[in-house]
């Protein structure tokens, strides 16, 4: 049911398949390095399962394969970038890259695009950020939805999932510290998941059509909602993510028939306050507090926020990466239609 | 039970009590303006039940209650402020007007505080910069603790409630949306509520010494714990909050028997995006969609984040703060010890 690729022939196959859909070179090498970098992290649902999908979209229009992201404003502290409906990681890559060179230049910078495909997932631009020694924060949300979230005390749909992260640099090359999670209760690949499984989903994510709490993934995809995660909290920060990542880069001018994803990315240099060398030390004396904590019952270790993701990371590396039947057929059809050998 | 008191004789009280107790007059005016002010927002834990508890930490010398916060240190994008062991809030409001004064200056700016009393209202450096058509982040942390949560699969207290907040300014002198939420399940002063009433708490907020989930607050208080909201989602902002506040103003080089409160405040400029009044409707826009949400079953209506507050705000502005006879007793006892008049 689950086969293992390795990472390099499935980075291959995608380059092959995204450039015998029209992509540049660099344009497929980026959504594939993203892709892949998403299975290897554990992300699979923003991994290679979405190439089908946007294969579909370059053949509907929707998605423009060989158009570049470009600055359409920029100061010291700050950029716009028009994600010019090309692959969203694109354009994500393009505005995370610019908010770090901007802050080490100047301390602290942002920068938000509009325009863009599926910006994929998020911890990446995070990560991005924190691999040059900044902390890094990231938020995504549509200008014109999907909308699949109720507000708090609210039964219909009118957010997005609104994912956001943050990165915070370590010492000696570790993997950064990293919160990486969507403002609704359960992300919908782990609906997926539940549905294919016919398995309940935790009390307070769902909603039915008739806004009755359900944990039957079924009465979702009937009509219903999903919750915001820890009822107003959440709500109110997937409110904060929408409202940096489509109120700032501009995403509602956009016409809605556009790709409407939206994303913000603020970088902080911790060498603008302090050495870098003492805030990392501060880093290591806080996640080392962390790790001596005795696990409860049942729980081996306390894992740093990032650790579950770096694990992913070197084991997927080295053992290859689990792909459901489902996912790799669906891979190989769009090869085959494609002209695009498996290898 | 309660009896009401209008906000400016408590501002008076308030002011003569601290006067008398040594501080500076604008460190009396300082800290009573944040205490009125969260009572007014309906944040009452944070409001003048703190009197005595500051009084005692300045007759004990842990509250210099004459010093002053200092800058130690700045850029065009940042600084850090030494906050001199005297009233948090005061720190605090330099810290967030320090942040919001560069920010209006480049764009983006961020400064950090450490060696803090208590910095009050988290909600309250959000809102100030936000006053000033700002977006602005802010988050508090202890540098020593007191620690009260556990980290995510953990069953010690290591981390503390580590509060954060957002503001996002909105058109026509109209209050902010506003996030301000603690990181620990319930707040401090929701537990002493329900221990008063002897009520259960919500499940998810406590484990017992042994760590166990109990929804009975009296474990808490022999030994139990605090979670994190939202299991390993709020466990991960969490130690972001603290990797920010102490980590950006280096609070751990304060010896632990110092005040150890440290706070980061981050401002963005909008305008430095795009035009401020395209901005300002974007957000009208999000604000709009959500508000013209149907409420589910029970609900009166969907509330913006920070509309309790607001609505708080001009009702108790109006009508009075409402205060526990045994909050005001306390008060009136240390007003008495003071030789202060309750008028």
């Amino acid at each position: 049911m689950v086969q293992v690729r390795d990472p390099e022939s499935l980075t291959e196959l995608s380059m092959a398949i995204f450039t015998a859909a029209g992509a540049t070179h660099e344009n497929a090498q980026g959504v594939t390095a993203s892709l892949i970098g998403a299975n290897l992290a554990g992300h699979d649902s923003h991994g290679v399962i979405r190439i089908p999908s946007y294969i579909a979209d370059i053949n509907n229009g929707r998605l423009m394969p060989a158009n570049v992201p470009f600055v359409t404003h920029e100061t010291p502290t700050s950029a716009i970038i028009d994600g010019n409906s090309t692959f969203g990681q694109v354009g994500a890559r393009l505005t995370a890259t610019i908010a770090a060179r901007k802050a080490k230049a100047v301390g602290i910078a942002a920068a938000s695009a509009f325009r863009c495909h599926h910006t994929g997932r998020i911890g990446e631009w995070a990560e991005l950020g924190a691999a040059q020694g900044l902390i890094t924060f990231a938020a995504a949300s549509g200008a014109h939805g999907p909308y699949q979230v109720a507000p708090f005390g609210g039964k219909t749909k009118a957010l997005g999932t609104n994912p956001f992260a943050w990165g915070i640099p370590r010492m000696n090359g570790q993997p950064p510290i990293l919160l990486d999670y969507a403002t609704s209760g359960g992300a919908q690949g782990k609906l997926m998941v539940a549905r294919a499984r016919k398995e309940p989903v935790p009390e307070g994510w769902l909603l039915d059509k008739h806004g009755n709490p359900t944990t039957d993934v079924e009465e979702f995809y009937d009509g219903g909602t999903l919750l915001p995660f820890a009822g107003h909290k959440g709500y109110a920060m997937s409110v904060i993510v929408e409202l940096l990542a489509v109120g700032l880069s501009g995403g509602q001018a956009v016409p809605e028939g556009e790709r409407g994803s939206c994303l913000f990315v603020a970088c902080i240099d911790p060498g603008t306050f302090r050495a870098t060398d003492d805030y990392r030390e501060t880093v290591e004396n806080i996640a080392g507090r962390l790790k001596r904590q005795p696990p409860n019952e049942g729980v081996d270790e306390i894992l740093l926020p990032g650790e579950p993701e770096s694990r992913s990371r070197a084991e997927r590396t080295e053992k290859g990466i689990p792909l459901p039947d489902a996912t790799w057929d669906a891979i190989a059809a769009v090869a085959n239609r494609l002209g695009v050998p498996l290898g």
